[in-house]
């Protein structure tokens, strides 16, 4: 007899992903695969300098165990924040830290999901947010989305039709992976049905400050008069991944209820990168760290939005996003990104295969390419050696 | 229409530990509490110096997004460590780097337990592990424990009669809250009987190399010859909990799980706090640093195990642990250590009542007494005033 696993095992495996990050380590391989920041960004001597202040005023308090929903200055500084960037009226109790965003995804499903429960999302929409919600063995149903995001007649179609559904999954600015954006018109509708129905909206916004052009949109949450909204936010593209630093903005009672869930998952975040990063935010101007990277993506976005145009066969289409890290590309619908993913591979060219960020898989002409972490020269010759091989395949 | 939680919500609570520590924060407030580790024995200045070298050296390395394992260069320590503490011949691809113990103990139940499923513990255990597995609609079942661990017999008794026992957790050194440490023979019986169930066990060793007497023995993951045991580790009590740094040591075919867990719920350890430690037991000898630990921890041990003697009345008794943080007293079956602990607090002294550690409750006479926390004095001066209370309500 072997060890038995709970039914949920059978649902898990790697994420692309992450395996994607591996494949990146490979020496003269230019990566589009992951949503890496650029390294060149991080501000590493402002983060020593934060580390050493925080050491040297508090460092017995930074290394000790504290309260499970973290590090009240930070709080505070998020509150400020999520007022500032995305117009939500909260306060610092409304605010929990967690590891990145992707626990607060975590969570999520663990709060909302009983096996067999329904959550919905953008089609395509992140893949780790499925793989994080598969431990607790929901149904996915795609809602139809456009350029514009989810369609609501086809969410209001959905939530008519269907039962058991406990949660609504969107990323509204700067989508993974398609780079949308949600129109106001479009939030205004889904708030609305959303609001009749009664249904938790869990908000991933890790992007929303990389906005490079346009007027930024005020957030779901921001909209949320019944407490319906769980807002995600990350220090992740922002400031530094490597810290694992989140947060999840709720109502008291939701809120409550994920601190709960926190303390019995890993009773608490890091004193210490909570200490860390409240200092940096002290010390220096985070606003302004911010406006350096976008002028930074936003340059390279252009260039590999310009360089796609140029290198690209007519028939392949891709996104224009105003923001975050991403452009989805089509393929012909004939084509597998997979087999062309291949072919670039050979060519030290790599990028995440659209597939993955279905459920069920399907949309194989589709593909995923990252912008912020390649130098300019490398986003070229990336895109030029794509080039070659799209037009080799297609002709 | 109010929002819809999941079922397993219904069994979620805040932890006393954790609301303990809250407690600890009032002024003047002699704490036994917490399992806390003393903070004048963090070693701040080498942190700081560690620190400093990793962003020096590699800033944006440390700042970027990693692996799911860990940081290799500390897998390979940690796996060096297991070896000389533990007597656990492992290699580092059999780590996975956690944020503490606790997630361990998440992502175990997550692994493992269904809705129904029965998990085995100690009896009393540690409350934050019911916490942990409450999440996933377990079965508590207490096995008879005495001075020396698990009774084989009882085990093998709830083993023969009892289905879906899905996993075992234990404490085998200085366990949580009695203090108590299992003996080489039971370890040995307790082998036995789980290889011929093949049932999985979880052994969470956060204090293992705090001992203050007496020679180590050796860890079931030492005895482990079909890959039944999930060994539990923590820099927590040896370094500091505030990085939240521990890790998982399993067979290959069941650490992959863990690793797909660890993916879906949260990504990654935090780059930065890895390559911290690891980097700081380059620079300094940890072991060294332990040596230091234990002596001051043995010391007050000591002296709270004599002041008790001295100042409670005879008809409270308590253990003598050998190593660990924390004792376990037990009142006359009549009275109610949360009533007593009422009275404690006023005079500000304050532990947690043993009920709290089983799952249906009941053993309200006892309470569990942290000796690592408190300075000398205060360690003499909470007893003295302990002893006051129950010498009061006793007589």
């Amino acid at each position: 007899m072997r060890v038995q696993f709970a039914k949920r095992v059978d649902n898990m495996k790697g994420s692309e992903i992450r395996e994607a990050i591996k494949l990146t380590l490979k020496p003269g391989m230019i990566s589009f695969a992951g949503g890496l920041p650029a390294p060149e960004m991080f501000p590493v001597q402002e983060m020593k300098d934060a580390a050493n202040h925080v050491l040297d005023e508090a460092g017995a308090v930074a290394m000790q165990y504290a309260t499970t929903e973290g590090f009240d200055p930070l709080r505070e500084k998020i509150a400020v924040r999520m007022k500032a960037k995305y117009a939500i009226d909260t306060v610092p109790q409304q605010i929990l830290i967690t590891n990145g965003s992707q626990q607060g995804l975590d969570f999520s499903a663990k709060l909302f999901l009983d096996e067999g429960d329904v959550v919905l999302f953008e089609s395509p929409s992140y893949m780790g947010a499925f793989n994080a919600f598969k431990a607790y063995q929901p149904k996915f149903m795609e809602v139809p989305t456009d350029e514009d995001g989810m369609i609501p007649s086809e969410l209001e179609k959905i939530l008519e039709t269907t039962e058991r559904v406990k949660m609504i999954y969107v990323i509204p600015d700067f989508q993974n992976p398609t780079g949308r954006t949600w129109s106001l018109e479009r939030r205004k509708a889904f708030m609305e049905i959303i609001n009749k129905y009664d249904i938790p909206v869990i908000e991933d916004n890790p992007y929303g400050e990389l906005r490079y052009e346009g007027e930024s949109i005020p957030s779901l949450k921001s909209m949320d008069e019944k407490g319906l909204v769980i807002f995600l936010g990350s220090f992740s593209k922002i400031l530094a991944p490597g810290y694992r630093i989140g947060w999840i903005c709720a109502a008291p009672d939701i809120l409550q209820r994920y601190i709960f869930v926190k303390q019995g998952a890993d009773l608490q975040p890091s004193t210490v990168s909570q200490m860390e990063i409240s200092r940096f935010m002290e010390l220096y101007d985070l606003d302004a760290h911010v406006e350096k990277i976008r002028k930074l993506y936003g340059a390279r976005r252009r260039l590999m939005l310009d360089t796609m145009k140029q290198e690209f066969p007519a028939e392949v289409t891709f996104t224009y996003p105003k923001g975050g890290l991403f452009t989805w590309v089509e393929l012909p619908e004939h084509m597998d990104a997979r087999e062309v993913l291949k072919e670039c591979v050979e060519r030290n060219v790599a990028y995440i295969p659209g597939g993955a960020f279905y459920p069920q898989g399907s949309h194989e002409n589709t593909c995923r390419l990252n912008f912020s972490n390649m130098s300019e020269d490398k986003i070229v010759e990336g895109i030029k050696r794509m080039g070659e091989v799209l037009r080799e395949i297609m002709k």
